[in-house]
């Protein structure tokens, strides 16, 4: 099976698909992870928010332990969270964050929203979501996004992480974070499938040498194992399994329909981070490399386009809504 | 007829109806200015762009020493535009504009567009809009958001601008500035009109109390008298003064279309500053307060949204685009 990779800006090489933890429950993940590894994954993508770390970091020791990969075979994407923007916190939270992995060194670390929240001691509340205690109030903090930048720069200058990137951003925060970034900015994650294009940033940020990863590839399907708020605009559309594009370009190349959605993205340079704890999908998602699908299809499968974004605290915050997409 | 004004986050009070100085021809601006001001219009909306400055500030200081109004009934707008955005040009830019406009002082100054292009001497080349020499290379210039912000702030404190804002920001990067602001963020100007209604950029600027006004307020109309790059997406599309509520609205309340689409912004706290040149529209144009739409019109004429951008450099800069909307 081809292990396709792509170049970040950084130097470092990535694996074009990698396994997403979002999701993957903590009691789970560490045997999801060493049989992901078995399949052929080398690039595991998490976040502090996913609370699963030191379990996805057990699953990569044991597949060392037992010499099925060694340490710089595996590409390690973590994230810190919004209630540790500001400098003070954002570093110590990265390097708990990297004894957790217990691999000594994050491949990527990313600023999961661009948004900053009210500082929780970890001691008191260990994944404070969203919310202060109540469960309903967002508290925003005045934490320029330039401070929380440079504390990932810092990770970088003292080895924690190797590439350094954002999540969630717009093209106006990364156009002036290229202002002020002294290390590159290597890779930028976003919600990306055909209800939900965004040809524009994704051109800006492969113009600025930025790799784009996409998150919830198979749109809606991601969401309606969520709370109601969080699913409620997915269940509102048709899954895109069975959109008409899909299920012919499937049909044509003899793949699954996730298969032709992850081909769509990574032959657009476009790396994915599906996630399965199903061993058979596990597989099937990786293979998304030995197919080409034809320029047509891809055009016909962009056109299902309807701007809809699922993964929005506008929308599933509705006492305190955050408009970060706006 | 009723002069409304909304109260902005300086203090300062803002008419809700302006007069746009955007394609006024230089030669009678001074003419069309002091004609406005007998019509009743008392906010101008200018910018160094717009390239009438000096005409516009003659215009109303014929009218105040015809004693038809005092420099204080008066309110002027004005923006900094995109070459000008480090401190050490931003400064003088701003003085040399309000020297321009010869009335002592600014009373708000925005940050044209959130992107910064390479110095251009205005000695050299008075007006270098988007372009350099070349009149097709677009050059971007390292100056962080922050530092231009902070330059706006030092007009306030030197007495050069009252108050102080940006134009065309998305929602992050106005997140990015409320963390660093020193002075308030009193105004936002953005495109807006039924084709591109941005409900959730309004509504997170209003929450923060950052009063928006709307510019193009007629949607495609603005956009059809630019050269063919900046009116090819207009000319797709229909009219608003076509558009079914749109008639049935002003076929109901006895106002004309434009009255109808002023009004539907104004209603919800949006200022508005119309441009034209004909003496009865301009007057129709100020008198939007006089009547009230119903909700439900409000509602129908809103859902003509389709997220439509005339003024969008990703698309009239096809050899370099800016994705400042992305």
């Amino acid at each position: 099976m081809v292990q396709q990779t792509v170049k970040l800006a950084s130097g470092y090489e990535m694996p074009i698909v990698g396994f997403g933890l979002w999701k993957v429950p903590k009691e789970t993940a560490a045997d999801t992870v060493y049989n992901a590894i078995k399949a052929g994954y080398r690039l595991f993508d998490g976040a502090y928010d996913y609370q699963n770390e030191k379990e996805a970091g057990e699953g990569i020791r044991r597949a060392i332990s037992e010499g099925l990969v060694k340490r710089n075979d595996i590409f390690v994407t973590t994230k810190l969270w919004n209630n540790y923007h500001s400098r003070e916190h954002a570093v110590p939270m990265a390097k708990a964050q990297n004894e957790a992995w217990g691999l000594g060194y994050i491949d990527l670390f990313l600023i999961h929203f661009p948004c900053a929240l009210e500082y929780v001691d970890p001691e008191k509340k260990r994944y404070p979501g969203w919310w202060v205690e109540d469960g309903k109030t967002v508290k925003p903090a005045k934490v320029p996004i330039r401070e929380t930048w440079s504390a990932m720069e810092a990770l970088v200058d003292t080895g924690i992480a190797r590439s350094i990137g954002v999540s969630n951003f717009q093209a106006q925060l990364l156009y002036d974070v290229l202002t002020y970034a002294k290390h590159p900015l290597s890779s930028l994650q976003i919600e990306h499938h055909p209800y939900l294009v965004q040809p524009s940033l994704i051109r800006m940020a492969q113009e600025h040498d930025i790799v784009v990863t996409a998150y919830s590839s198979f749109g809606p399907q991601s969401f309606l194992e969520l709370p109601p708020a969080f699913r409620e605009r997915a269940g509102e559309v048709a899954l895109l399994f069975d959109a008409e594009p899909i299920k012919r370009a499937a049909d044509k190349h003899k793949v699954t329909p996730a298969q032709v959605l992850l081909r769509w993205a990574t032959q657009r340079n476009i790396s994915v981070i599906p996630k399965s704890n199903n061993p058979a999908r596990l597989a099937q998602n990786l293979d998304v490399l030995s197919f080409d699908l034809y320029q047509e299809e891809i055009d016909a499968i962009s056109a299902l386009d309807r701007g809809l974004r699922f993964n929005d605290p506008g929308h599933y915050l509705p006492e305190h809504p955050l408009f970060i997409f706006a």
